[in-house]
């Protein structure tokens, strides 16, 4: 960290209080101070009140010219009820490496959504003594950004059935006349959001006066076939009564009634293409690419067509900016986007990592090896979900689309969440815990550690080296830790350490922080200094091989089955070109398989896909193995219901 | 203004760029240069990226012993296809009573909706060399209030709904046990948001665990009837799809499909209580008296009932601090709150107006006169739509809720719009204007004036004096000024005074502000002392005659009926105790009558009232005169259509 960084301390009390008096305990530093300890110049800092701010691109140009840090790819186990700590691991570590070692250390985590903060009792800023604060203003609004996804997913689907009611109501000659009206002067007014779609039908603009009946009504009709529409309006909330309805019952909207649904904010592909967005011009390229619908002649319709990215893109250009918040410690951390992990990627945004990695760079002039690991910083991050997902997801989807290319995986583990995939019984929230859980049991661990060697295994087939991150509970012991080391060891980890940052913070996972940082800078003698980075799969093999290629290497399957439905879409998107991009797919977040009671490492099962999806903008098609829900509900007692306003004006409750 | 106060440069060109080029050539000062200048000091300010922030609501206790400012209403003739440029007057006399004259000047204005923002090409910003910059960013998002007004409207609606779902699908003590689960001690979990019902009900929260089941029953069940609910979602788009729709259509929810609407955000209730709130306090306090439905009993169910008042304050906590933005001659604006001029008062929010009115106002301890009237300040404010509309609303909601008392009232007209009330002929956007508009007729604009001096005769009626602004154009001719004039002071105004600001900033507009100072501060020697501002009808006077009071006062109607509806809807509210709230009338905007068509002076005529609706938290009640549209539709050709950000990420066409 530089020299003026300014340490945060901590307080460690036991035992630990709730993590909202943890964070309201302790006192942030003004954001700026935070900005400029990370290398952030003034000019490209936009504050927004005391400790948020946005950091803008052009940090991207002036540090061109620097190598970048180390990529540090947080993720876990099969989660369980139970957890394993994977956020609080990741702020932790970065605590560690920041505010104990004192090098420089982002911890980039993805905008948590609105609709579980008031939904289910439970923060997604880490949690005890390793948390972005202040946790209230991270669990609510902070920039604004998921408000402006919502914005500009809702202007789209306002577009587009703004535009079939048009297309409905009015002749070709009328929608002409109306889109493109006469001037003055007699010329057209051509509305520049509109051009795209004249260039894509190849007509030529400077004749429009000339065009031919048929070329008008190609160029006004997008003729969409209602069967064929995909995108869904959002709420950032859990709104169950919104999963299925019907629209355009008003009398003005002449019987057009046609049933849909929304989604949460952070389902939609404007999140999506929000964290895998490279610059803004690539923001505005992939909002065209957006496909929402087919016309009845089998054409996709895109956002272009509608001539709404421009648009999208205004809505988002603050949006685009990295957030800067901080850990508990003061070490600074990016908070910027966060595609809903069921049907995306999970995993924040790619400028951020890009901005982060290059302030954690450094100097290419540098030439002394001890100068640079000196100055060497880190970036820290995480994939939603397991590593067999959310991991697979972020090598094959976020790092081939960023180019970036991680130098350590670590894989949190607990004892706990181990014994659940030993056969441990059954654990439900808000009941005591069963008696294995909390005593010894070698042999239930034991069993339970082939979950945590399948996700080692499956990481190694990067070629990116791997640490196992214990994540230590007062209930273990010490036996138990052995058993994880051993057979992390086994399959192939480079090392497996224990850490105690929930209790502990930056302290608690000095050890961890020490084996990263020795990792990624291949210092181990185990490691292979060779070796380099590879997705799993190349783009250029059938929709069906990328797909089996995931469920037979990552998730253990014996086959892949597709439905009907699936093959059918297969042949749509490869029909029209849409087969070369990469496979997000759906299943189930409790199993290896898609089965979410297979726990351990199911192997030889046949996987289904049920459906197809594409988000074209984003660059991906999505593959579903199961009915993903894509917005939430609310529980009877739910969190909102705790929440007060005190008389100071903090908010009271919220965790 | 404060001797440091910068004034910014205008650089006038002929003919007028569009106001986005005026807007974008302008280099604003940095937020915290305004805000200093303003006698905000560094820990009041939170600045949201460099030209704009939130000021917190601390700066009231700071200048609590200060003297108000002096508090000018701009408000208009009725309104006509060609606008009369009220809020242009009121950016542009902020201009001139503070960077021409030097002295403290607030703008208040209220936030634009991204709907019409997308919709229709015209910004709310003012216009030509008198505007609120940067304007794109005054017109998208701003800090991002009116989303957080969507959400807590929209947390409400889940709410609602969820809580229906569960009460259809479980018993009451299944309800019960989910609502205040037993803890390990064996006490029961209250959800504090649940005890203000509990105090509601009078029943003993220390004896929860004794209750009868009678009185669990009470207790868990709203009972809400679904075809008493008014409280819909709200998206801030123009979306016409969304007006009707039905709800819990997916198979998780059912059947318990029902029919709804959406509203555009800013018609929200929650916006309404924003304008209105006098403090954090009194916010929380109207969020739980908002009236969702009413129970199969016919009570009204409250947000407090459904445990969420809370909640929403949480969200709206930063959205309750005004915006600190500036004019083009970098002069202070808030902007702050944008209730739905047509349903709700279309003012600006009164935490703003206390805020500016004594950053704007003198120290007590002051005792010479000349010294006061040297660092007297000036806020300028807006009322939506005419006098007769939005005047009215202000002075009887708006400060009846404040307690402020306007100085002055502005009424700007323009020779052009008082003409389509003297019988000139149509006008429609996008066409030629007809010969009498832009040539001199001096019959058609003596006409017209009664218009005029109807809004000026109304608002005397609040014992406040009215200078009239004439809101010059390049085709006016003397004599037709002169007409205006006279007219105005014949109907009692203290003077009219012709400004010039669109096309030359405060420059332009220095006679007026001079007027309206000496108004201000009683200097006309025709001004009466000892008037003072009083209410146009009292609150103890039935529903009936309030509404009478302001339909035979200010409309000029000859009689009111109300439809079978309306006077169900008045017994009804009554019944419940809500009969003691102001009155805000839904009617048409372009007729001082209920009918659109009826220009110039319409009298005698039978005022229809249709239906009658609440607003309990925000505190009146809402009398419908028509069917009122609250989400408005895209037009074929649309204001997104011609927006795109160029390679620089400048919003480019957005007006």
């Amino acid at each position: 960290m530089s020299p003026q960084f300014k340490r945060l301390k901590l307080e460690l009390l036991k035992p630990v209080p709730s993590d909202f008096e943890i964070s309201r305990n302790q006192v942030p530093k003004h954001i700026t101070d935070v900005a400029i300890e990370s290398g952030i110049v003034e000019s490209e800092l936009e504050p927004y009140g005391s400790y948020k701010a946005k950091v803008k691109l052009d940090v991207l140009d002036r540090l061109q010219d620097r190598n970048d840090g180390k990529y540090i790819l947080v993720a876990g186990i099969t989660p369980t009820p139970l957890g394993e700590g994977k956020s609080t691991t990741t702020v932790g570590l970065a605590q560690a490496i920041g505010a104990v070692l004192n090098k420089t250390c982002f911890a980039n985590v993805r905008q948590p959504s609105m609709g579980p903060t008031f939904g289910v009792k439970g923060g997604a800023a880490g949690g005890g003594y390793s948390q972005v604060i202040p946790m209230d203003e991270f669990n609510m609004h902070i920039t604004g950004d998921i408000h402006a996804v919502g914005m500009a997913n809702n202007l789209l689907a306002a577009a587009l059935d703004t535009r079939m009611f048009h297309e409905a109501t009015q002749s070709d000659i009328g929608l002409f006349k109306r889109l493109c009206p006469i001037k003055k002067d007699g010329s057209r007014d051509i509305p520049i959001g509109l051009t795209y779609r004249i260039k894509k039908l190849g007509l030529d603009i400077n004749k429009i006066n000339d065009w031919t009946n048929e070329e008008i009504s190609k160029f006004v009709r997008l003729d969409i076939d209602p069967k064929t529409i995909t995108w869904k309006r959002v709420l950032d909330l859990n709104d169950r009564s919104l999963r299925g309805v019907s629209i355009n019952e008003a009398p003005t909207e002449k019987g057009l009634i046609r049933k849909t649904g929304f989604d949460i904010t952070v389902a939609s592909e404007v999140m999506a293409i929000l964290a895998l967005s490279n610059s803004l011009k690539d923001m505005r390229e992939r909002f065209g690419k957006i496909v929402v619908a087919s016309s009845k002649n089998g054409d996709p319709v895109t956002c272009e067509d509608l001539g709404c990215a421009g648009a999208l893109t205004a809505i988002m250009k603050d949006a685009i900016k990295p957030n800067l918040m901080q850990t508990l410690e003061g070490t600074p951390v990016f908070v910027h986007a966060g595609p809903f992990a069921n049907i995306s990627i999970g995993a924040s945004s790619i400028l951020a990592d890009k901005i982060a990695l290059k302030l954690a760079g450094t100097s290419k002039s540098l030439t002394n090896d001890e100068q640079i690991k000196e100055q060497q910083g880190y970036v820290v991050t995480e994939a939603g979900f397991d590593f067999t997902m959310g991991g697979e997801r972020f090598l094959n989807i976020k790092c081939r689309t960023s180019g970036l290319k991680p130098n350590v995986i670590v894989i949190v583990a607990t004892v706990r969440a181990l014994k659940v995939h030993g056969g441990g019984s059954d654990v439900k929230p808000g009941q005591p815990l069963p008696f294995e859980y909390t005593n010894e049991n070698l042999e239930m661990l034991e069993l339970g550690c082939i979950n945590l060697q399948k996700h080692i295994s499956n990481a190694l087939k990067y070629n990116v080296d791997v640490i196992v991150a214990i994540n230590k509970m007062s209930s273990d012991t010490a036996a138990e830790h052995e058993i994880i080391k051993r057979k992390s060891i086994e399959a192939g980890a480079t090392d497996a350490i224990i850490s105690n940052h929930w209790e502990e913070g930056g302290e608690g996972a000095k050890e961890l922080a020490l084996g990263v940082i020795k990792c990624a800078n291949k210092e181990y003698e185990s490691q292979d200094l060779t070796k380099e980075f590879s997705p799993l799969y190349k783009l250029e093999g059938t929709i069906e091989e990328k797909i089996e290629k995931i469920a037979r290497e990552m998730y253990g399957a014996g086959s892949v089955s597709f439905s009907d439905v699936a093959k059918e879409k297969i042949a749509e998107y490869t029909r029209q070109g849409f087969n070369k991009l990469p496979i997000c797919i759906a299943k189930t977040q409790y199993s290896l398989s898609h089965d979410a009671k297979l726990k351990g490492v199911p192997t030889g099962f046949e996987f289904p896909i049920k459906d197809i999806k594409a988000s074209i903008g984003a660059g991906y098609l999505y593959a579903l193995a199961d009915q993903i829900m894509t917005i939430p509900g609310l529980a009877t007692k739910c969190g909102f219901m705790n929440v007060e306003v005190n008389d100071d004006g903090e908010i009271e409750g919220l965790f």
